[in-house]
């Protein structure tokens, strides 16, 4: 669906190498019993930030949603229902994260430039994001995203 | 499915007024195009705490889950596909709010009883909570939740 990477090498990563800076696929707990199975994510634990806004999701097969990056807001992906195959891209290297589990949250950092592709009939995508919506805070252009990636980040 | 209300009124109250102390229900915005559907709720807007724990339910028709209250927890409750009926009983009045579309979202401030009762074939709800997990945070028996609710509250 997408290049897995730009940078190629001939032997694949280890898992807990990063590929695309900052980007980490989180594991939500389940637990399950006769009444349904419940996923949860919390501060501190695997939710690598503060959440502020929330968004969900409802695609259709096929759909594209995305590209873009963020300035300054980290954002979780889980694909609660269907599939979803989100390319991320740091300016340098990019790869592919197939979300097809709610037990699976995808972490993207700040600068991290993003596509999402949606694979099965119905499909439903949550997404936390550190901070309430700015738009000055989306970049839409893929150049204006590479130039960004080579500026200092802000002291923290 | 729930009695409605143990404080009977001849008139329905006006829907400004909260017959349950506190809980409401809260508009989440739906943007919708060709690439689907997306839903929002932020701090400052329609979500009125700022989330440290997200957990979602996949349950199964006829599913019954809750029966607690929390002595602070904040919660906002979503009901992504299918249908939630959620009691909610402050100690003097009770309600049942039908969740049944992703632009509708439920909040429950602290001390609210609550009782999740699912009626479609599949069901995802959608819970954010304003603390991380705390088994003292969690109320299970009714009797102590009635004493809880006679009790004042700590200063802000």
């Amino acid at each position: 669906m997408f290049s897995s990477s730009r940078a190629e090498s001939p032997l694949p990563a280890p898992p807990h190498v990063e590929r695309v800076c900052g980007v980490r696929c989180v594991s939500l707990p389940r637990f399950s019993d006769s009444r349904g199975a419940l996923f949860v994510g919390e501060v501190g634990a695997n939710l690598p930030f503060t959440p502020r806004r929330f968004f969900f999701i409802d695609a259709p097969a096929e759909a594209t949603r995305g590209s873009h990056a963020h300035r300054e807001a980290h954002q979780m992906l889980v694909c609660l229902q269907g599939c979803c195959a989100v390319l991320a891209d740091d300016g340098v290297n990019s790869a592919e994260y197939v979300l097809t589990s709610p037990d699976q949250g995808l972490y993207l950092p700040p600068r991290t430039w993003s596509v999402q592709h949606y694979g099965a009939p119905h499909n439903l995508l949550l997404v936390l994001a550190s901070d309430v919506y700015d738009p000055a805070d989306y970049v839409n252009d893929y150049e204006e995203f590479l130039r960004l990636t080579r500026q200092p980040r802000r002291a923290g």
